[in-house]
């Protein structure tokens, strides 16, 4: 296709104009594969914050980008804009290393919940700006809030002053940080062009720099309960964000992981924090317990401590004490019982055999069909909504007995979730070998 | 790349809509490459005129088109979307055949003028709804707004009741045909996805089958001048059209022609209606005369009348009393002195030789720069300004000589028509061998 229709000929007849581009010269690069410059990058981002790029500009720019990618340089700079859209945050002269963690999101994901605790309990400083839940992956936030008196939004002092005195803080994000991709993912959202490395991988790791951290460890899911399903994807998304987090000075690794059944034996809010904190007693199930670990290693190491045994902090009880201390400098009593359901449904096996199937996705769509999520960012959680597990693949069943109980506030939601599970599970005689739930380590 | 973020378990949980389909899952649709059902096209255009379907949700899509295509069923359902979106004309009831001319536009492209009132001499209907210029291209209604008195703008009475007593009338397109493509033209121009030939062919076509032409003659043009410079493109664009022509029950053919050097020895508007008058007093330059015998050729064919003879109606005057009556019709001057630039400035030969080269869109562009076009549809054209040629590609040239003298009312506008002309032309001892004008006929 040729290229002549806009040439610009009679440039001095039209309006005179400061801007260094013509968004539509950007585009047809894009279009055609071409990278984008650096200054022309810069110039975008900026030009889009503040409105002199327009929405449907931005908008087929996306898709151009969706379908024609950006090398390592591009989305390095279109990541760099992004950040200067806003403030910077730093957390240097808190007297010791910051690490943070990120997931791309998954179902019964509450890692964060036992994680920071821990690895903070080892003297490292573990900032963790966290979001509410949208869709069928639940939110850090919408899970601590159902602990009483629990509070997200803190000033930048107050959470400088709890890493210091604490080590681990989880709150809301600020609106200062980052806010062109604020901007752009909700155009994203409503234009199809959500799932694109590139435009993940930028919107991620903007945010992240900003805030400041010395050290990352990502956690990038693969499988039906995940962003992305895909491994190969998933792989690439994640070296894609190492390599940002690397080349912006950031301490960044990734593990890939295993999301195609739900992590743990729940999904939903307080449910999740009860989980927790039987990990933070040196409880809990298996597979919550190892990602813990595995992730804690990996901070340990960015944080300088290659030899801490973050196994040993959830045995001797100095996780749960500083996950405790942590609930507190937030407002939250860590002793209040925490909220439970009103109603409950219980579903039996039909049959015995083994668990063979339990698919993350559809387990988390019952769970949001619970209540415990929400289709739009305006919409309330029910603290105590969601799925409690009783068995997971490879475990025995026998005719008659509890596989899970679905827990929501309001009876006439169960059928929804019921019917988000059908033929999302199976009995069978044996269940399929499933692989190990850290795939990989990139970085 | 997954599609699972958007899936939309928790509809129930959603704000009820009476809308059928969700754009989002079009645009992904589209996005990996699949057809959208003629349901799906009919809605989203319709959405789309009403609001409900935002521009960036609509520039997304357009660049996915862009990039991905559309198949012959989608581009009919998408042509006929546009059409159901205004009103419909009929010609029935004329007593006469229609048949209507359409050009992708060029450089000294004045075939109109010459065309319409000789195919109407034969007691056919030629309504030619036409446009004004943008860029280097000129506009129909510019051109005979030079003729003192001469009005573009008709009710549609007066438009039938002319095409009954002239059968020739050329006049500004009511905003009412084809609202959708208005909309998505100005869309187009801003996000990089002009020249998409599904896109720029169901605009097109929308316009001229909305209008109730009963048969159409298409000149699709390639060549440096033209809206697609690659022949194969202009091919691909023009059996589009003519597919989509046929479809819609409208008799359509298509010449393929070159435009790479000007056609004719004017530019400009004023200019090109001189030129005009001399074909269509049986004179002009010789590339002009045969592109109008061509087209006439195919629209009498259409018409009913393969036997008609063209030429004759250009020795014998018949052709140029429907041209002053048509002109009469609407309000202008037939005898009156055309308007002249104030000031002129010759190009002379600094050698001997044949002139080589002579680049359409160079030449367009230089027009444009001189006053003759216009950069925004706000602006204002000069009657006189533009670039009149004594020389043509293969001509003689002698030292000293003039090769053409650039029009304009203001003498400054002069050094940039000139720039535009550096390294566009050449004076050699040989001229290259040129194909022919009128390359193909599709249909």
């Amino acid at each position: 296709m040729t290229e002549s229709t806009r040439t610009s000929p009679a440039d001095s007849d039209a309006v005179p104009t400061a801007e260094p581009f013509d968004v539509v010269d950007l585009i047809r690069t894009k279009r055609s594969g071409g990278p984008l410059d650096s200054d022309a990058i810069g110039w975008l981002i900026d030009a889009y914050t503040r409105g002199y790029v327009g929405d449907e500009q931005m908008a087929s720019l996306a898709m151009a980008i969706f379908l024609r990618g950006m090398n390592r340089r591009e989305i390095s700079d279109f990541t760099l804009a992004m950040i200067a859209s806003g403030e910077r945050m730093s957390f240097d002269g808190l007297g010791k290393p910051t690490v943070d963690k990120h997931s791309t999101g998954g179902v019964g994901d509450k890692i964060t919940l036992p994680l920071a605790p821990l690895v903070a309990s080892f003297g490292v400083a573990v900032p963790q700006l966290s979001g509410r839940g949208l869709g069928h992956t639940g939110g850090t936030l919408d899970k601590l809030e159902s602990i009483p008196g629990w509070q997200a939004a803190l000033s930048n002092e107050r959470m400088r002053a709890i890493l210091r005195d604490v080590g681990a803080v989880v709150c809301a994000a600020g609106s200062g940080l980052a806010p062109a991709d604020k901007k752009l993912y909700a155009l994203r959202d409503v234009t199809g062009t959500v799932e694109c490395i590139p435009l993940i991988a930028s919107s991620i790791m903007s945010k992240k720099i900003a805030e400041g951290t010395s050290a990352l460890v990502l956690d990038v899911k693969f499988g039906s309960g995940a962003f992305l399903q895909d491994i190969e994807q998933s792989r690439a998304l994640a070296r894609t964000m190492v390599d940002l987090g690397t080349d912006a000075g950031v301490a960044t690794t990734a593990l890939l992981t295993d999301m195609s059944v739900p992590l743990g034996r729940t999904i939903g809010n307080a449910l999740e924090v009860r989980e927790s904190i039987e990990v933070l007693a040196g409880g809990g199930p298996a597979d919550v317990v190892d990602l813990t670990i595995a992730l804690a290693r990996e901070m340990l190491r960015l944080a300088g401590q290659p030899d801490a045994d973050p196994e040993r902090a959830l045995r001797d009880g100095s996780a749960m004490d500083t996950w405790r201390r942590m609930i507190v400098a937030q407002g939250g009593d860590p002793d209040a019982a925490l909220p439970m359901a009103r109603e409950q449904h219980v579903v039996v096996a039909d049959r015995s055999g083994v668990l063979a199937e339990q698919d993350a996705l559809a387990f988390g769509i019952a769970a949001w069909r619970l209540g415990a999520g929400r289709a739009r960012a305006a919409d309330r959680v029910q603290a105590g909504a969601g799925v409690e597990l009783h068995v997971k693949p490879g475990d025995r069943v026998v005719a008659g007995s509890p596989l899970w109980t679905l827990h929501s506030d309001e009876p006439k939601r169960f059928d929804r979730a019921l019917a988000a599970l059908e033929g999302a599970w199976s009995v069978a005689d044996t269940a399929p070998e499933r692989g190990p739930l850290v795939v990989e380590r990139i970085g």
